[in-house]
């Protein structure tokens, strides 16, 4: 909360929320209530009508739908001049070409839509492909709870991703490796040359760990997520700066600076 | 190393080295010597002419000497067109105004002069700086061997204070802390509000953590220095950065972008 | 679960629970019921019969509730030859000498009352205060969220005055330690020569390390809790235990053997 | 150091070192010159007389020698009645049984051999062995500089398998693991059933975490180690303890209790 916000010089942001009797919607209904510089104007779920939300006068509406109509909901969002935060999945190449023809007729709206909240998460990577170019090593170890289905997950995986393209980038060769006898899979997944470690043990909830090293030092970036509440900061973070930023925004990445 | 050093399409730096038989000059020769794309033509100590390194041709040259003669080393570089990387201590604002004026006389040299030229420390403090607004919650952990004497280490009051700017300059109050009871020292040393902890035990060599913490969420930025020669790639950094810099440059903060 | 268990050759124990509508007590019950070896045969609270528990057939009692009732509850599960296991607090000598004298008189009857029912926590202590007597140094740092009120915490004060014991009977001295320039609390609190640092932050629950150093390596034991479901291994382990421990046994430390 | 050593109520052990110029050799030379209750009274290497140790006075040998030299040097000591630790490798059952047999004919002479004297290693294995049954997950992460050759390391396999045991005779089955897309290394290598993790970066050295986890907590335990410095504390354990163990001591397990 910034001085300004909390000494109330500016009025409270008018915030709609649709979705907002699912899991993530009831957090985000949380998050903007107690959030000192907002005002929860309108909680519109499946059966209400959008009209509920422009009613209010909400300025900013947060969609936490389904694939299904998740764009019907941005078009009326963008039609009504109000700008939009969506955590909603399901956004194709296709579908972001539509939502940017929508905004274009509207220049006054803006719309995040953000695969990961988590503004923990959304740094640690940012970071790690910062640091990628000037560690001659780098390994990810992911730790998840047992019931995950995928190993490495998707967040790791990406990581690796953006740590590959950056050492590229730097002119960087493959990581020094002199192992020569192993059991297999000790050595990790090879994600585009960057080794990834998938632990997965009952407790453990969702955490990553990045691991650079270079003569004589390490340098390791860790993120710990403990519940879905982590990503509120994130979507918080998203609404006061959507009014700004008219137009479409991938990621919170460019919030963040 | 670039695909572009090792292909061998730049001729070699030439690299001279003041100071080359003190304990961090003798790292830098070895370094120097190891780097593919670098050359070390000139090895100067106490009782030998400088002039042996400009007859040596060379182009940049590393000081790790003493404060009393490094304004003496720096002049002469200077005057004789070398840039210079410059790990020695004790500069005040007045001498860095003296290099300063030399510079401007000689535009095409550069000269680096840097307190710390870890690159896991320098990325760790940047890191810091710019996780500090999105957090509630900071504080900095710093483990190292128990000769050390000073508590908390100069590197760990340096982040705390980048942070405590950070974090004003974004408006952040206080960090939240309901501790009504504590043994004294329990919650560490206060620096410009971060708090400070210093674990000192036989075993550890330089470590530090910098632990962020928001609604379910944590992000940790972990340095670990094991031995001296984890100054090298930074040296090596400036030293390849220093060619293209003309003036001035406090730091490797910027070298590293 | 053993394979024993899994086969079902063990008629499952039947279990009750006092204080089943209590924070801990519907943990117990969830956790009684997911067991493939128990049978949850009673839920009793405020204004239900204790002989609901007798006429299930209740051969354990798990008690949580508060120290004004659980006097009265153990008297009656003693009398009735029904064992317990009690989490209640508010046990000073006094009662705990009358329980044993209960006990006396009912030679089959086992009752386990502890104050910590985390596995993990208590075998962290018990690690350290072995571990203790075979390294020059040792640090503890505690991490919470800031809502807590002591600093450090209770598990991290009764781990030091283990280690220190243990330190002391082995004829060790104190922890070498150069500092001698310390801004207030940069070396944490001391806790019976054993230097303790409380963490607190946003999105931390709880967690605590223990850190031993000599020459060239250190030995780090860590813990890390995330809800009050992680009591609930520790119950079940005294359930299964206590039907074959008659007498009093305090804390889990022994069940672990 | 015990009190009763600082004050030398005892005296000194007088101490031979064979293999005394070898890498090890030196170290060890150092480490018994250096503690308060050692005298090094002999140092022996190649070429030089074993009778030199036993003119000196020496009670305990420390060897480092080779596996072609070992077993002349251990059967002289023993006919000498000098006690000794030893760390060369190349014991097999047939060689142990020998040198049980030498043993058998004088009684007060004590033998400790050991594959690892490390301290904090053997701790680390002797935690997670006790600790194995009463967590329904765990996982092993080791980590070394690049130019190891083998992954996992030696000391992760033998956690693993000790792990593994421990598990089996406690009754658990396998470890939850609802994987069913992997890339394929992410989950690690299979040991006995215990998932094993290397990481391979330049700037570490020797680490190795295991990392336990039931419902709602994990308990971690990590060693690490900076150089071979390290193994000396657990060599002087084993010269204090060999005067006072007659026959053959495998390991220093049985020494840290």
């Amino acid at each position: 909360m910034t001085d300004e916000q909390e000494k109330g010089l500016d009025a409270p942001i008018r915030v709609g929320v649709l979705g907002a009797r699912g899991r993530m919607g009831v957090e985000v209904c949380k998050a903007v209530d107690a959030a000192g510089d907002m005002d929860l104007v309108a909680m519109v779920d499946q059966g209400d009508w959008l009209f509920n939300a422009s009613d209010a006068g909400a300025e900013v509406v947060v969609d936490f739908t389904t694939p299904d109509v998740v764009m019907d909901n941005l078009h009326w969002c963008i039609d009504q001049g109000i700008s939009a935060v969506v955590g909603t999945t399901g956004f194709t190449e296709q579908r972001l070409e539509r939502v940017r023809g929508w905004l274009e007729r509207k220049p006054g709206v803006g719309v995040v839509i953000a695969p990961n909240f988590g503004i923990g998460a959304v740094l640690m990577m940012q970071f790690a492909a910062k640091a990628a170019r000037h560690f001659e090593s780098v390994e990810i170890i992911e730790q998840h709870h047992p019931r995950k289905l995928d190993a490495p997950s998707g967040t790791a995986t990406h990581t690796a991703r953006r740590i590959a393209a950056a050492r590229a980038a730097a002119g960087l060769g493959p990581v020094p490796d002199a192992t020569s006898a192993e059991v297999p899979g000790a050595r990790g997944a090879d994600i585009d040359g960057v080794r990834v470690h998938a632990v997965r043990a009952t407790g453990l909830v969702a955490h990553q760990e990045v691991l650079f090293g270079t003569t004589g030092e390490t340098l390791t970036i860790r993120h710990d997520s403990f519940d879905r509440a982590s990503f509120m900061p994130g979507v918080l973070l998203a609404v006061r700066a959507v009014r700004h930023r008219p137009g479409l925004t991938i990621g919170i990445d460019e919030l963040l600076d």
